[in-house]
């Protein structure tokens, strides 16, 4: 079915999450990469509890919570001013260095493009505006309005909900290859930007089709755009 | 309030899900403790991400899928009879030694103890049989009956409804630290045995009791058991 509308997460898929590490590499030398990516899983995992349980809060505080909890378990300085240094890196992470190029071309296409984000807007709308990516996207979708994280289907209905097309009309795209297979079993078609070469999920569904950058999403959306209204032949 | 009863989560907390890590060595020399920490990771992780997504399948399922993922990742022979043995490993995992004695002294409590685990009958079954904890239980609730895994309140759940006292009358006990703040969001009381010496969860809840073995658990539910009825006095 052809594509009407693009919607991007947002940590890992246009931002990298990972690029807290040079901070946390300052700070902790020898144990950046590390911290990073222990903060990250805890941070997922905290989103999942808390949607199992009913238990939600904001990303924010369950990306705080992570943190504090991957210092400890690291045996890092968990003193607040260094808990806030790190959060705060949360709102200046780097973007991937082909994402806005990539976009630019999305919407010469004509479809528009939306972000759909376990963030909450606090952490997402400084993000977005110091990121320069703003003014791509028609709409910013936020878990935090349905109050449980992905892969709830609450979370991905935003999508259909705000852009009124069927989820099997749009392109869902992810660098999470969980979050992927998540938005097809929703019912969305999926793109999984494998950036790090991972082997797929083994969770008895595949996304749609897998590339290892933006550009490899451009490319088939070009292929795969619902045919847009012809002008008048002259 | 008096402990009426105990429940114990299985993998981890009466079974130790690392014993596999031996096999593993025996097959992929050096990457034994590796393969078996990101096998169990990733089997917790499909657990709840088809929670999420309403995508249920058996625990037995999720392990076996679990484990191809993590061959794969770790670039390990993922043929058929590497699988099958290591999930067989599944069915003889070692009991921590101290389980049985520990249970038998909570059974001279008069207490009713049972298990609650997401893996599911054809799994826990044999497992119990051949570790001989099996005569300790009065009942093995399995996260199958629901269709639902850890920490969805529906398989906590299935305590209160097949024991007949309230969740806060009755003690989960849990090595997981997530499963015994899951129990207590859902209203037991918890112990968590803490195994591994790691710092608590972040999760703005804490079990009411935290040991580093059964021994423990024993000592804690002889000063809080609930008063049993005194045989009558001569």
């Amino acid at each position: 079915m052809g594509i009407k509308a693009v919607i991007f997460d947002a940590y890992g898929t246009l931002f990298d999450v990972y690029s807290v590490a040079r901070l946390a590499e300052t700070l902790f030398p020898g144990q950046g990469a590390k911290l990073a990516e222990l903060w990250r899983d805890k941070q997922i995992e905290y989103s999942r509890l808390r949607t199992l349980s009913g238990q939600y809060r904001p990303f924010s505080q369950v990306t705080q919570d992570s943190l504090v909890f991957s210092l400890r378990k690291l045996k890092l300085d968990d003193s607040s001013p260094i808990v806030q240094r790190l959060v705060d890196q949360y709102g200046r992470l780097t973007v991937f260095p082909e994402n806005a190029g990539a976009l630019a071309e999305l919407c010469e296409l004509g479809l528009p493009l939306a972000i759909l984000s376990n963030g909450d807007l606090p952490m997402l709308e400084p993000l977005l505006a110091q990121s320069g990516l703003g003014p791509y996207f028609t709409a910013l979708l936020s878990a935090d309005q349905v109050r449980r994280f992905k892969t709830a289907p609450e979370v991905y209905q935003l999508g259909p909900d705000t852009l009124g097309h069927a989820a099997a009309q749009m392109l869902f795209v992810s660098s999470n290859a969980w979050d992927a297979c998540g938005a097809r079993w929703f019912g969305y078609q999926s793109f999984w930007i494998n950036r790090a070469g991972q082997p797929p999920e083994e969770l008895g569904i595949a996304p749609d089709a897998t590339g290892s950058s933006m550009r490899d999403v451009v490319a088939h959306v070009r292929s795969h755009a619902a045919a847009s209204p012809q002008p008048p032949s002259h």
